[in-house]
């Protein structure tokens, strides 16, 4: 017979952004000549830096003969980009963190979604709630019943304290999807020693470091002392330089940092990935690599701020309608998420804002029940696109 | 405790064919001046159809602004794209294959990995000895201990039948990997059949269709009476269309193909599948997808088919040069692949032909135990490489 996985039968069939793109679209088929405005996914929308769409031409006409040839590249990643991203994204930040520890892949929802597979079924999950649909479906698909969510809500300023936390492995996630919310270098040290003390792993998603603009807010989960023993990290050029469409991100997986078997061997967590990733992946796309890697040239990284810096102004102006008329915001300073408490039902508040406003969000309770309540608004948009969905916004609400 | 999943201690540390690279890197660092000669890995080595480039350089500058931007897409795949492998991949074969029927990846590796995760751990796996290791390491991984090998001989012309194979899900690849041998439509028919009699699934590797020439051998499993009801067919633009370094790949889910919980309510797999890539995917870049659409132009196909045809130029030089030599040689007329009967040790072989001939290719060994005594060769090089490497390989055997 063959059987199933039937951990598939306990996730919502549906995957959340699936489920408003076939809301908009039936609503867009009833009328067609509604401009509806998306603030919902998180998905960028304005052109490729320049110097990345160069090196990205110059990629091309290498595999079209005209440079060297690339096939099969390493599956963890051509070491061009991974030193870029050691030098840039850790040391010029006094991080310690090597070339080899870096491990490049075609985007951090798949590294958030594959991770787990290193690990027994039995190992306990904790999330925060509202949380990234990724960490949670990919764990229940994987078997995994034990899952503690972690409430994040007005009262903590959305930042969950692992006290009292048991769980093997926390995914966290700052500047968090989907409240906006930063950590401050306290409250994830308390994380990491949390970790250390009780043998735990943590998974930090940094998809979003690059919106961080207030001194003092830890970019890297490694500027606290002794997370290297306890710690991988995500990140992404998805959000960073824009690379949605492009495919690129990776994790880090440092030096020594082990799980253990049932008789309590350690066993390396990197040659694991490694292994993962030789078997189920075949490497990140060479252009897509080369356009990565010139996210780091002087051209490129002031073009990949200034495209961050204008999504953040985009956030400004969506922060100051809506506390305008009344709404508590969080997030949206060093996010391009905004967290709004619409103080009632949210798929209802989503429905009425598409309907009245035209304008599509994220109901909180796709996040998590803790979600309910809330809706989140992204950045993510033309000048023109956000200006017109405040006018909107502000005349429905 | 932080566990790690202890199926990866049951398979090699090192996948085979970084086990061959680290061999070749060691061999190249003591012998600096050595110019080594790859027909190893089937990695391809001549530039991308000059259609395909175009269409990439365009895609780049929809990325740059220059056209529409395409951020997140579809992780089943572009319409544009699915249309086209629809209509040209299966209608005009006469297959009846829908463009929804269709789901693009970043790769046939990382399909042929992925898909055994819509099962339970409790399904009976067959797969052909030698096999590509990712079907088998895979399933390891994810827990399963019930792998039954097909032995792949000179006897049964290295295609195996079904009789008396009673696995839930059997992995067949023809044109093979790595034997070269291809299947007759009988076979595939008995195999077609022997999967619905049972209720079992075929998952069909199709990566080196394009270079079939034969006429009658089946290009796809489609081909077969009843195929759409037990198989679903991974195919992939590496070898088709140089994409190795481009990524791009995809699988036929066709409709209504059902696996079974254990209270016998049937689910059916593409919408699995959906949900599994929508969790841990998140599509093919954009400018690959363009460039894997400009292979089914009127250009993109001749000239994807020149570079077919020169690679199958090279698999006949190699073959005859061997032939020459005494060897048995199975494959190279329909795959890129040689099977060479080396009578003895395949690692042994592999290191002589490295220290003597400089020259890299498989040991039969690494695909399993009935692959020792044979090694690999693969055609794809240039043909000056495949010329001085047969010249060589003639001088040393």
């Amino acid at each position: 017979m063959l059987h199933a996985n039937e951990n598939y039968a306990r996730i919502k069939p549906t995957y959340l952004f699936a489920e408003i793109a076939h809301r908009v679209a039936e609503y867009q088929r009833a009328n067609p000549s509604a401009h509806v405005i998306r603030l919902g996914i998180g998905d960028v929308t304005e052109p490729l830096a320049p110097a990345v769409i160069a090196a990205m031409h110059r990629a091309v006409d290498d595999e079209g003969g005209r440079g060297e040839f690339h096939g099969y590249g390493p599956e963890q990643g051509y070491g061009f980009l991974r030193e870029k991203i050691a030098e840039f994204d850790f040391r010029r930040r006094g991080v310690g963190i090597s070339a080899e520890e870096i491990l490049v892949s075609d985007g951090a929802k798949c590294d958030c979604g594959n991770f787990q597979e290193l690990f027994s079924e039995d190992v306990k999950i904790a999330v925060g709630d509202p949380v990234y649909p990724v960490y949670v479906d990919s764990n229940v698909m994987a078997g995994r019943r034990d899952i503690a969510l972690l409430p994040c809500t007005a009262e903590n300023g959305f930042v969950p304290s692992p006290a009292g936390c048991d769980a093997d492995i926390a995914y966290l996630c700052y500047p968090n999807n989907p409240t906006g919310a930063v950590a401050t270098a306290a409250q994830l040290q308390e994380w990491v020693d949390w970790a250390n003390a009780r043998g735990s792993l943590i998974i930090f998603d940094a998809a979003y470091e690059a919106f961080i603009r207030t001194p003092g807010v830890p970019h890297s989960i490694y500027e606290c002392a002794g997370a290297k023993k306890c710690a991988v990290e995500i990140r992404s050029f998805s959000k960073t330089a824009g690379f949605t469409g492009v495919r690129c991100g990776y994790t880090v997986v440092p030096d020594g940092l082990c799980a253990y078997h049932a008789d309590g061997t350690a066993v390396e967590l990197r040659p694991m990935w490694t292994r993962r990733q030789t078997t189920k992946f075949n490497g990140a796309s060479y252009i897509t690599q080369r356009g990565a890697e010139a996210v780091y040239s002087p051209e490129g990284l002031a073009q990949t701020k200034a495209a961050v810096d204008f999504y953040l102004g985009n956030a400004r102006i969506i922060k100051e309608a809506l506390s305008k008329s009344g709404y508590s915001v969080t997030g949206g300073d060093d996010s391009p998420y905004l967290w709004v408490d619409v103080k009632g039902d949210s798929w209802g508040f989503f429905d009425r804002l598409l309907t009245a406003a035209n304008v599509v969000v994220t109901p909180g309770a796709g996040f998590g029940s803790a979600g309910e309540g809330y809706i989140r608004v992204s950045a993510f948009n033309s000048r023109a696109n956000v200006l017109e969905a405040v006018r909107r916004m502000e005349k429905a609400l």
